[in-house]
């Protein structure tokens, strides 16, 4: 039966296949007691057989795929399937208790995989591991539920979870995911951000995708409106194929503006840049056309390693940026870590609301030696591009006075001992704290510069966690508080002749635009995928009659006052 | 040696006395091979025997002050301490194991803890809390640490605390416990308010009085200036009593503003309000001569209980408050429960960010069953005085039209079936969010009043968990940033005809009043203890010269300037 989920659009674009739910199963087990032990120690072997040629399916694919190395793991959980003593006294317990194979196989597993745990020996402890994967997989059987294989994915598909993390996005394989539809997450989530920067269609926060949704329905992913379409009819698919092919075209067309200036229909240029987290971005920067990098990230280096990582290991990331970059501006943010974003490694304690907590450039001016390193290799790379600082988190002047007067210090050292550093190096910060919205023309007379950071600045105005779904009602880029303190910021900023950028997603919102680009913002700075349209966009608008619309939504009550009075204004 | 800590002042006053550290001692235990168990038994049936006669001596006080029942409690321990089947093991242990006495007390009482606490059975688990308690005592006492018995206080004394709970303040006796300090906590933390609302000082967030202070060092608190004298110099001794009488006299003439209207030097009237949890608080307001009741948090009613309060319930507190303030102004707040505020019985979810959470108008909009019987109960009250009815956490005009249409309904459906209700409620809003005060103009038109709530804007503004002491240094109330947030509210308001009032705990703040005064505050809410000293202040103070500070200190860049511009401005 056909029927739609709402959700929000988190990555433009259709795609039509067939679903796979990658959902962990329910592998609750109930002990019973039984009456012919014989063949319940066939089933159970037959169970074992059955995820014995599976495995072996999937270690095949994985060599082949991946390598051999990869495909090691898979040969350890086939050992643990042949194993006499873990299957011994399973079958010996089906056997003299006479219950049955699943609560025989839970029992006996977590037996080892407690004493393996136990024991201080790293071996020990992924030899645990091991065992708790391959049961899983046998109990699935005995329970007739089916545990998700993502790696041998090979026809087309929609991936449907409750939430994917960045692991599970890492394994997908690009060549069939087609799209995907969770039930969490907003705009700003992890796999919403992920999406866009594979270019696949998604719809996140529907609620009730893995309830909905069976493996092998026919799935519409509508990550344009927000909408996934349960097997659909003829007619509805035949409508987002004429879509789909419409959207492929309008891309073809987007992509002609690579090579072009952003520049709006009565001749105002505005800078369109690209949000980046590693130097391998850089291509993705070049193929969109970006006119600079407004938000380097520099927190990926310090991710999925056990240390923190040298001044020379940073130098050369940033060294690569600054040339791959060839002259355009560079922005590099200074650690933002904390809050959501935790380094094992750093022993940070446990915060009430670690969003209103100790992060950023918080935790910088106290762990000094961290930013110091950093600020030395940004430093030491300045001279091979166009590199200009940012400090994350900005709250009041003292900090931003701090963090400028522990960067001079350290480039007055490094020219003391003859190292060659960039004459002049824009140091601007982020603003993402009301208070700083609030006191732009205070700042606008210090920095050299301000970029937006409106995911943060959102949940702060709205005091609404932009993570949390019950509040997620009160995330409204369009509230017109949002658009007033952005409007403060800029017009501070162009009264001292600073500029005034956004990095955050809402600086690539096509509602968004044209009251940006109202309200003076100089840079856009958002995903390298969405430059072009944002450009094709920006061609289309006249300068002076956005200034009249944002003034005009500047005084009205609610969000919703202000998306109509955009949609009416701007001709799609 | 004469030594100071400095620490955040909590509560006004000068205490000076001997230290009671009410600290859990450290009772960890080392396992050790003995070679005389003769002895070590004899060590431990002595521990025993001291902890009994404490424990009796504990007993015998809690009858007489507390009554039979209490005391059943220590009856209870004292049986444990007689028990052969607790002792007997543990002396074998000693025997036959070589142990020291200590590590087989610790190992036996674990295990009677273990076992009595997996019975399904609330006597079985009311016995394991008991051995863990007295096994403590014993311990402690095996160990040469004290146990503090804060109930057999029986001269003056200052607590040392890391915190104090509302459970821990509850035990101590007013008589003897003439002020505290503690490690952690700031202004706005609860053991602050306790001691404002107790008139005890306090200094807090001293990080450090537990390490620094020993059990009979003599201490002053200074909870004017934040200070914490540990074994003073007979001359600080003394300037501090002179302080001391002098601070008692002072409280003296304030006295005599009781029945006086709050009146600036030139003229200007305001309204000093106080806050209340319940009924009882009416005293103190009446003793302190507050005008109103600017804030009634309602929320203690449903607080600990193990289910909802009834209409009727609600409607005899807030009838108790409406007929006792005599026709005066009695603000209620409705509902503020979530984030740092939970009921056990409504299972809300863990937030990540509590107080970005789904709390107070937000909760209550979904729940409508709570919050419908709240408002009924407010409605058939409000004919009993001058009831003007609260939201909190409004940050979208939506939310208040929202819960302004539910109130309606109900008032028609109570008049309806014939109930009476008061012809004129005022209604409005907390400002306690950046977006409702960026947007206090559009506001304004739709609400009665706006009072701002301090403790949580600046706490929003700022982007800082005012709980966390690692960011403590961002809860600025003098930053210009709450400063302008505050002036937009009161000049909205004004420009419709509406009042403006403040029930954060910057509105009792003497550095503050004088801005808030100037800047066109009608209505300050706040502890009722602090209305006679902030009711003396604004009479010292003219209107026009604190607008002309309020003026100037707008364009200030930090905090800090702001609190020396005041305080140059105003003579103490």
């Amino acid at each position: 039966m056909a029927s739609m989920l709402k959700g929000i659009a988190a990555s433009n674009g259709i795609a039509i296949a067939k679903a796979y739910r990658l959902i962990e199963p329910d592998l609750t087990v109930q002990k019973q007691t039984i009456t012919a032990p014989a063949e319940e120690t066939a089933r159970f072997q037959e169970a074992v057989n059955v995820s014995k040629s599976e495995l072996q399916a999937i270690r095949d694919n994985a060599e082949k795929q991946l390598g051999p190395d990869k495909a090691a793991i898979f040969d350890a959980h086939l050992l643990v399937l042949s194993d006499p003593e873990l299957l011994g006294p399973i079958e010996d317990k089906i056997q003299n208790e006479q219950v049955n194979a699943e609560f025989a196989l839970k029992e006996t597993a977590d037996m080892f995989v407690m004493m393996f745990e136990q024991m201080d020996n790293e071996y020990m402890k992924e030899r645990a591991a091991d065992i708790r994967d391959v049961t899983k997989r046998v109990l699935a059987h005995l329970l007739g539920v089916q545990i998700p294989n993502p790696s041998m994915i090979s026809e087309e598909v929609i991936i449907i979870a409750e939430d994917l993390t960045p692991s599970d996005t890492a394994q997908l394989n690009r060549t069939y995911v087609k799209g995907f539809t969770t039930n969490i997450g907003g705009r700003t989530s992890h796999s919403a951000i992920m999406a866009r920067s594979m270019e696949i269609p998604a719809v996140v926060g529907t609620k009730e995708a893995t309830e909905s949704i069976q493996n092998g329905d026919l799935v519409i992913v509508d990550g344009i409106n927000g909408e996934v379409h349960i097997n659909p009819t003829p007619e509805l698919v035949q409508k987002y194929e004429q879509e789909h092919a419409a959207y492929e075209e309008q891309k073809a067309e987007w992509a002609k503006l690579v090579n072009e200036k952003t520049v709006s229909a009565d001749g105002r240029h505005v800078e369109l840049a690209a949000n980046i987290g590693t130097p391998k971005d850089l291509e993705g920067v070049k193929n969109n056309g970006g006119e600079a990098v407004g938000l380097y990230r520099t927190e990926f280096l310090y991710m999925g390693r056990d240390q923190l990582p040298t001044e020379d290991e940073q130098f050369d990331a940033y060294k690569a940026v600054l040339e791959g970059m060839e002259g355009k501006p560079v922005v590099v943010r200074t650690l933002d870590i904390g809050g959501d974003k935790e380094l094992p490694y750093l022993d940070l304690p446990k915060e009430m609301n670690p969003f209103l907590g100790f992060r950023a450039i918080r935790l910088c001016l106290e762990e000094q030696d961290i930013f110091r390193t950093q600020l030395r290799a940004l430093l030491r790379a300045s001279k091979y591009g166009n590199l200009k600082i940012m400090f994350p988190m900005i709250a009041t002047l003292d900090e931003f006075r701090q963090a400028k007067a522990i960067l001079e210090e350290e480039k007055q050292a490094l020219l003391n001992s003859g190292v060659e550093v960039a004459e002049r190096i824009e140091t601007g910060i982020m603003v993402e704290i009301p208070s700083t919205a609030v006191m732009a023309d205070t700042f606008a007379k210090e920095v050299d510069f301000f970029s937006i950071g409106t995911n943060d600045l959102i949940q702060y105005t709205m005091a609404a966690d932009r993570m949390n779904e019950r509040v997620s009602y009160l995330y409204q880029p369009y509230n017109p508080a949002i658009l007033r303190l952005v409007k403060m910021v800029i017009d501070a900023a162009h009264k001292e002749g600073k500029w005034a950028g956004m990095c955050g997603e809402m600086a690539g919102d096509e509602t968004a635009i044209p009251l940006l680009l109202g309200l003076g913002l100089d840079e856009f700075s958002m995903s390298a995928t969405s430059i072009l349209r944002a450009r094709s966009l920006i061609k289309r608008l006249s300068q002076p009659e956005m200034e009249q619309l944002a003034n005009e939504v500047l005084t009205m009550r609610t969000a919703e006052e202000v998306v109509q009075a955009v949609q009416s204004a701007v001709t799609k």
